[in-house]
């Protein structure tokens, strides 16, 4: 695969393995896709799918997952944890190689679009497609969840991007968009002290005036009688993990704590470490085409 | 490709378009092979490739291109800058992903028999395939080179351990084996004192009492009007990237002297890198299926 883009469609149904198989089926011996991972969750009764592929059969597949999901799943009888709006409830893609967020945002208008040609259920599109500042966040879009939406939908400000203003009666809604592949990171200190953790949390994040692409919390290891900060980084080509690293590092400084061990937790771009590993060493002039495996995947 | 091997076979043609070309060509268009680069130096009067695959297939096609260029390269009218003992002078397998240095060792120790069988070339097993301590090292078996291997061949302790005891009469000998892949890497340093970039280098290399996977040498780079300490890590693994670097900067300091900077030459594997990221950060029980790449690659 030259271009490789990812899809991280979330589908509410975590319960019926049969219908889960018939959803991830659609992945699954198309040529230039491949599925990555996918797991289920019976509290939050919600499907998360991992895939990648070249952008035109990755498309493809997705499409025909969406397609199978609005047969399948019918919202009025969905119960679970986690806040949903619609039978397929969020599809991001995310540019991973050869690919930018513009190809992203483009790709996703395209689905956006046959999904509601196709289908016939309305789509908002988000984060950096989002076509209004007020729609780039999915938890503004989906507040209400699906039952909320039978209302929501029909205000001026909620009038789906693509398809009808009218809630699809049993797939609900769904948000398309582009994203950037998320790195969730954290950061260890050696204090019980989950008020510490909390309060360099709230520096470094976007919304304390911090790093941009940064949101953060404090989170306590009870077993370890340590807490840690807790990041997930949104854009790590902007806002690199090193950066995020040692601004918790320095603001901890003040708390007389240390940092004494960090986690990646999930996949994360090997871009993201490498430019780790090039800011700490002070690689100069190094280029992604010297790993040896973005030659091997080219 | 599940389970990927690298060759990287050195052939003694670097002038000859047409010849280079038919070598090149029994790389191309097969089934899980991936040539990823190749070059010929005309001075050196040699031709590098280097190729990637799953094992079988991979040797199957170095297996060709060893008889390729022992039908079309006569040694008695080859003359280059580069030492050379043979039509291809040596052939190293390299364990990349999902493959073991027992494996890489098993699948040169198959070639080596099969060159022998098929065209008559007697092979020498070298670096960690080598039979006896003093075969490990290329240098040492190539001394002499073609010209001189008539003779040497004939001691019993250059018996090769493949084919006859007697040179091929156009093709001479070639060394076969497995090693780790190679990482260059060179600290950069604020003087434009060489014997200070020599003192270092001396210290950190295997040869001086350092780091046992390390070679180095100082370099100056004139015009910049600063030294560097060129390094060959010859298992990145074992004497890790971040080590050497630490090291030199360590040595550095007595000498009121600072590492400004870094370069990594050529290919390198992403796990050498990534492995420097873990270091500085501080990383918890990271895994190498973490990175995404590892798993578009599976």
């Amino acid at each position: 695969m030259n271009k490789i883009m990812e899809c991280v469609p979330n589908f509410s149904e975590g319960r019926d393995k049969e219908k889960i198989e018939k959803i991830v089926d659609c992945f699954r011996g198309k040529d230039n896709v491949k599925l990555l991972d996918y797991s289920n969750d019976e509290d939050h009764n919600r499907l998360v799918v991992t895939v990648v592929g070249e952008p035109k059969p990755l498309r493809d597949a997705v499409l025909e997952a969406i397609g199978k999901a609005v047969q399948l799943i019918d919202l009025n009888k969905h119960s679970g944890q986690h806040p949903r709006m619609g039978a397929v409830d969020v599809v991001p893609f995310i540019p991973i190689k050869n690919t930018t967020t513009e190809e992203a945002v483009a790709l996703s208008k395209e689905v956006a679009a046959q999904v509601a040609e196709r289908y016939g259920v309305p789509v908002f599109l988000y984060e950096k497609s989002a076509t209004a500042p007020h729609r780039e966040n999915l938890a503004a879009i989906r507040k209400g969840e699906f039952e909320g939406m039978a209302e929501k939908i029909k205000q001026p400000e909620w009038k789906p991007d693509f398809g009808p203003a009218e809630r699809h009666p049993t797939a609900g809604t769904v948000a398309i968009g582009a994203r950037m592949p998320l790195v969730a990171y954290n950061v260890n200190l050696n204090t019980a002290d989950l008020s510490i953790a909390d309060a360099i949390a709230k520096k470094v994040r976007f919304l304390g005036g911090g790093l941009r692409f940064c949101k953060a919390m404090g989170v306590e290891l009870k077993d370890r009688g340590i807490v840690q900060v807790s990041m997930n980084l949104t854009d790590f080509t902007r806002t690199a993990v090193y950066r995020a690293h040692e601004m918790v590092r320095m603001e901890a400084q003040r708390y007389g704590v240390s940092v004494v061990g960090a986690e990646v937790i999930g996949l994360v771009p090997m871009k993201a470490l490498i430019d780790c590993a090039e800011y700490y060493l002070g690689i100069e002039n190094f280029s992604m085409d010297q790993v040896l495996e973005s030659r091997i995947m080219e």
